[in-house]
């Protein structure tokens, strides 16, 4: 929603001044309280301004962007959450490189006997393991991953953007969707940088799904 | 902008009927003309309805979310992009993994002896080719790159989600940004799932630089 000039203005007007009343409002651009009364009802219910009977408007403090941002921060990680790809930690290098491949995806996870979450690895630590002298087929994975308890991990009820966050502040691409249980981690999804461009995508273009 | 049951009402009528009066939303509603005037300034200055004299009120189809992500689509490409990191089309696939490493990124661009683009290079392809059987410090790059014409390429006057799209609809982690020059292309920058992660996050974090 763009707001007019005047509009605004108005908003700066109670950003100073608040509480201010709609006349002392009116006052300050030389206009009628009639003529301001569609624009103060437009900003009230936007968000911008909230008012408040016998005392006046007040200036909420939210932005047009953060108005438009709450709606991003109510995605959550079960509505993108894909199905992760997991090895066991005694897979060498190379079978895992080809999992890699097979199931076309960046981020494998690797579980122990049980099934509980133990490492995980990125095409960047195969790559660097691939570029070593030993041959690939004779490493275990868990000797080149990236074990517990570094390992970032978000859960299915966690919002969309946190994960977003956690991979740029943790120069990562993917985390594992985990659950928990008494003695572990168990897997049960992924979401990687492709789910978040996927996610931005989809702000833009998906647009009619809700009034 | 949460719209009200009765706001929500007078889209459906609109859209169903319109071109329609505000006579006979009225009608509709069982409601005076006068009853309906703020809610339907509210929903034409909004942006979901607009009014043509003489004629009626239209649904302009935009729903909620649209108007919300019309901002998102006016980011562009020049307002995030990274530095390209390249490298010339005959160093080997050994020294192009090494300045993957040292560079830190996920992408390569090749380039010919003029500096024009010829090729990028992935963790992928780079993957792909150290598990084969010949020696990486003897091929070169060349040989294993994607290249043109099958480069997706981003200009810098760009949206940044149509750039968003193409990583996604050609499942690439990135692209360059470049220059279009008599006899090819020059790159100047680059886009990768991390610079759009980026974006997604300040979208939630960055809200209070504009109005």
């Amino acid at each position: 929603m763009e707001l007019s000039d005047r509009q605004k203005k108005i908003v700066e007007i109670v950003k100073e001044n608040g509480p201010i009343t709609g006349e002392n409002i009116a006052d300050f651009l030389n206009l009628t309280r009639a003529t301001l009364r569609p624009d103060l009802a437009i900003l009230t219910m936007a968000g911008y301004l909230e008012a408040r009977p016998r005392v006046g408007y007040f200036y909420t403090g939210k932005t047009g962007t953060e108005l438009l941002t709450e709606k991003i921060k109510k995605i959550m990680v079960h509505e993108y959450v894909s199905i992760p790809i997991v090895v066991n930690e005694s897979v060498s290098v190379y079978d895992a490189i080809t999992t890699m491949f097979l199931e076309d995806v960046g981020t494998l996870f690797v579980v122990d006997d049980k099934g509980f979450l133990t490492g995980v690895l990125s095409r960047k630590d195969l790559l660097r393991a691939s570029i070593g002298q030993q041959k690939l087929s004779a490493i275990p994975v868990h000797i080149i991953m990236t074990r517990m308890p570094n390992i970032a991990v978000c859960r299915k009820e966690d919002p969309l953007f946190q994960v977003a966050k956690l991979l740029i502040d943790r120069q990562i691409d993917g985390v594992p969707v985990v659950r928990d249980k008494a003695s572990g981690l168990e897997v049960i999804g992924r979401i990687t940088k492709t789910t978040i461009t996927k996610a931005f995508v989809e702000l833009v273009t998906d647009s009619d799904q809700h009034l």
